[in-house]
């Protein structure tokens, strides 16, 4: 028999998958606590108990999104210093390295891409200062490693480092809200492998000629 | 007064351009004919009779706004013959010229950049054929140039035209549609004529550095 304590974290992880669909599905706005205790069969009154508001509730889900990639990124992230940033080689394969975790990351979350494109066209509201400190925090530590590479002059001084990273993530949930690029039908299956493969290296050529590495 | 067949265009004109509106903020399916008809103070017949059906009406808006960018670029394009291709000089200028009527026309569209975003979200329907017709048009158009491009040893030879196209627009859609880039908010005003002059340049880089020209 379950124990309270195995019973509340078996609620609470149910609260949170099924909400991450319906989220992913219809959007925040679309989505109602109602509609959150009928997905997981629990009431009204133990969704709130477990989950609190569903605003606490949708920021939890992404703060774990983002503290989940940040994990995953973390072991390559640390292990680029200077003497890595020096030597070009090796700064290309971290760099590949890093492309090919976070493609990983996507790949194996794919409702985080559809959360964040609805987010996009969601009219400015109480969650936006959050998702923007979320996104910003990864994209200072990528910025870092960058201008450092710059300051060596291992990649070009002229490349605009904040779009760069913007368009590197604008890329990626492109790609798999939209579909894989195809000459015929335009959007064809992005998590078929082949055509994974194909976008991942174009992402990789993006990096070297952007960079000038 | 009115004759009838002014009537029947102000009539259509405003059909148009009010269903226009409520697509890009409520999506294909999220509207229907009912609305129209409220938005525009006509009744659901007449909005029947001049538009028809739902799917129609929002196919001659896509129509509309695809043959409206084709014409924006045509002269353009018709005057990128081979000569112009292997100047680098005038095959640079253009490019940028090219790129910078697609930004207008994106920047005075802005619902464009919304409809197709949200259509990106949408389950596979009967619009989608019609979608990648008119989309890979274009696309097909801007190969031919850079294919000879790349015949001529101009365009780096291993460059993947079709992602190379695609992910211009992209990055286009997501600008419009999630915001500048910004260190501070994240999601700064992408009309902002400052924001819209840095992303510009951005795209200048993206064309010159991936295409190596």
């Amino acid at each position: 028999m379950e124990t309270v304590a195995e019973k509340d974290r078996s609620g609470r992880d149910r609260i949170f998958s099924e909400s991450t669909k319906l989220f992913a599905a219809y959007g925040y706005e679309g989505v109602s606590t109602r509609q959150i205790a009928a997905e997981t069969g629990l009431s009204v009154s133990t969704v709130h108990h477990h989950a609190g508001s569903k605003r606490g509730l949708y920021l939890r889900i992404i703060e774990n999104l983002y503290e989940k990639e940040e994990e995953l990124v973390e072991t390559i992230l640390d292990a680029i210093d200077d003497e890595v940033i020096k030597d070009r080689e090796r700064f290309l394969k971290v760099l590949d390295q890093l492309l090919e975790r976070l493609l990983e990351f996507a790949q194996e979350n794919p409702e985080r891409q559809r959360l964040y494109v609805m987010r996009w066209l969601a009219p400015p509201d109480e969650l936006r200062d959050r998702e923007a400190d979320l996104t910003l925090r990864l994209y200072h530590r990528l910025a870092a490693i960058l201008t450092r590479g710059q300051q060596f002059g291992m990649i070009r001084g002229d490349l605009n480092l904040g779009y760069f990273i913007r368009s590197f993530d604008w890329l990626i949930f492109s790609y798999f809200v939209s579909g894989a690029f195809n000459w015929q039908q335009l959007r064809a299956d992005p998590l078929c492998s082949e055509n994974l493969e194909e976008f991942k290296q174009y992402l990789f050529d993006y990096v070297r000629q952007m960079l000038d590495l």
